[in-house]
């Protein structure tokens, strides 16, 4: 397992009428939808499309664990960051910290270990050593 | 084209949090996946899984086009009901009437145009015989 | 009814997992949140942001009619552009055309009605001047 | 903090197209959709609809965490068992163990825990009596 110090990537969303929900605050499930786009452009700032490694590698990204804290609601309009932090990764997984922030607010935290499965047969597969090198 | 006069297939649906928004009422793109998920249980009633007409006939249904009147809000807990009414069918597409009710309250009225393409190439193809007979 | 000659608005829009689905392209229902994020952005372009709207003139933006047609799937990773073109509008409807892009392909084509509610009764209401104004 | 020996229950939910990816399997976030609609039954069960709770008694639920270990992924068309267990409870939150089976796998396991926010102001309140009761 390597720790990284890599910097943090950030993506800033806005919160549309979609997010939100009868309680007129973001859904909370859609803190999942905000921190996977920000893992994708991660992800594609690495140099690496997913639609790409699925279609020429064979292989898919998938969250194995995740753990949410929802500290504020996020709503309407608002402009949101969404942080990745990669802690700390080995052959087959990668550990990352996010966060869902407004402004000085942070909205939510998480930890997320992805890792990478065959996309044919779902099961588990290395990460390709491209991606492993570029993470260190 | 035939034209049909077969029984109104009928879905209910329970209005979840993730299924309204911030105004407090079910948010219009929902309604799409309201009706899919009863032509969906339509087609099953027919026989025809999607999984399986993609795994082994290799055709997907998608929808060509969709119009949508809205008509009154539903909300959080409202049960709906979703209908499916065949109105006209080819060798390439299907027409349909949907609507979704709430008790005698007509929420959303729609006109859908269903046809099938194959799973691979996307090519439009000929709605698989078993299916067109089983409309008539 | 006056009718348009106003300049197309544009939003830019990235294909993210959460979009697609089984099928390997973008859910049907996903064109109406882009285009929903594209008119959002056309009215907070003319100085109107909806969660003021709500809070402050009491009144929110409804779809009440949709009609669209879908022309060439889009895919994961795809880079859409989103246009909102207005046609024509009265003090109380707005009539925009919407085209969903990925490059020169248009991957769907709607035409909208909007109508402007009471937030708190839901019943039909006038467009706010100061927004007729700006649509002249 | 009362411990439960209360009885886990249970919800019967489909897989839909909307609840698909272009990996082919149930995306990450909607899990969170099914955990909900179950925990919304299940007070349901018990007495309790949500949109009477934010009418009526002017609170919400709302999750503070949840953390879900995915474990086999779910597929188009496939008949899920969602589960709600409560496993402790106190007058500001209740923890739940929640399962996502098909058949007999386990496709997700999640922990949650709910809290109950004042609808205007989100501040945390007391949950209300009757339901504390009810849980008993």
């Amino acid at each position: 397992m390597k720790h990284q110090s890599a910097p943090v990537h950030q993506l800033p969303i806005r919160v549309y009428w979609e997010d939100t929900d009868g309680g007129g605050i973001v859904y909370y499930a859609n803190y999942l939808k905000f921190t996977e786009r920000a893992r994708t452009e991660w992800l594609r700032g690495l140099g690496f499309d997913q639609s790409k490694l699925r279609d020429e590698a064979g292989v898919l990204f998938v969250v194995r664990e995740a753990n949410i804290r929802y500290r504020q609601p996020a709503r309407l309009d608002d402009e949101l960051t969404i942080t990745v932090e990669p802690q700390s990764h080995s052959a087959h997984k990668i550990l990352l910290r996010q966060l869902v922030r407004c402004g000085e607010v942070i909205c939510a935290e998480l930890q997320v270990e992805l890792v990478v499965v065959d996309a044919a047969t779902g099961k588990l597969a290395a990460i390709p050593e491209k991606i492993q090198n570029s993470l260190i």
